[in-house]
């Protein structure tokens, strides 16, 4: 189960994961964080917003973030260290979201990798911002 | 349904809310995202890391934060603007997260509020960073 190790990485390296979210996602993403805000949960409400209609969690595209990261590139084994979040757009119900995640820099002497995140809808980038995670070495 | 107006805040104004993380949170937030790390999800496997046992995405910490803006301070009507993460201890089964955000700064011209934001298990912080948000005017 383990991810790839410092050694196999190199900056360009990029993975990515689309999800499209629905409206169970909100609520469920809602029920666990207890996010009740009325603009991602309540139709009626948000269409008085300026967003006209329900909108997801910003924090639900930024698990997408940390899915691709967890999961992919590099995997499990990584320890996450810190993640910037720049909300650009909101997402909307049945929008596909792609979450992307590529290698900008390799610190081998502290074992750090530094990454480019975004999450894009149609194209369009709704999170922007930069991870940094510990990567463990394959001779550790 | 609406939060606090711009002209309701003043620096140096807290909310917090603590959750106690369980087993299901963890199962439910590694569904909804796609994070199926089995860091999170693997007790064996998560023997075998540096953690000992399964812990939660920081993520799912990041989404108390957002609940905290989203529902208290300021509640509703508030945009999201960019938040910044520093994960610095696990998060483990069991463990109550107090996610706390304290207004730092208001700018008026902007409308835009900063807040100093963290999550803390038994009174150490496990994240750490900053809210940036868009708080609308009573009067606009």
């Amino acid at each position: 189960m383990q991810g790839l190790f410092l050694e196999e990485l190199s900056v360009g390296q990029s993975a990515e994961l689309t999800r499209v979210v629905g409206a169970a996602d909100i609520d469920a993403f809602a029920a666990v964080t207890g996010d009740n805000n009325p603009v991602h949960l309540d139709a009626a409400f948000a269409a008085t917003t300026s967003f006209g209609e329900r909108i997801a969690h910003g924090m639900l595209s930024a698990g997408y973030i940390s899915a691709v990261i967890g999961t992919t590139l590099p995997g499990s084994g990584a320890i996450y260290l810190s993640q910037t979040l720049r909300f650009k757009r909101p997402v909307k119900i049945g929008d596909a979201v792609t979450a992307r995640a590529t290698i900008t820099d390799i610190d081998t002497a502290k074992a750090r990798v530094t990454l480019a995140t975004v999450c894009l809808v149609n194209a369009k980038p709704v999170v922007e911002g930069e991870a940094v995670i510990m990567v463990p070495r394959k001779d550790a």
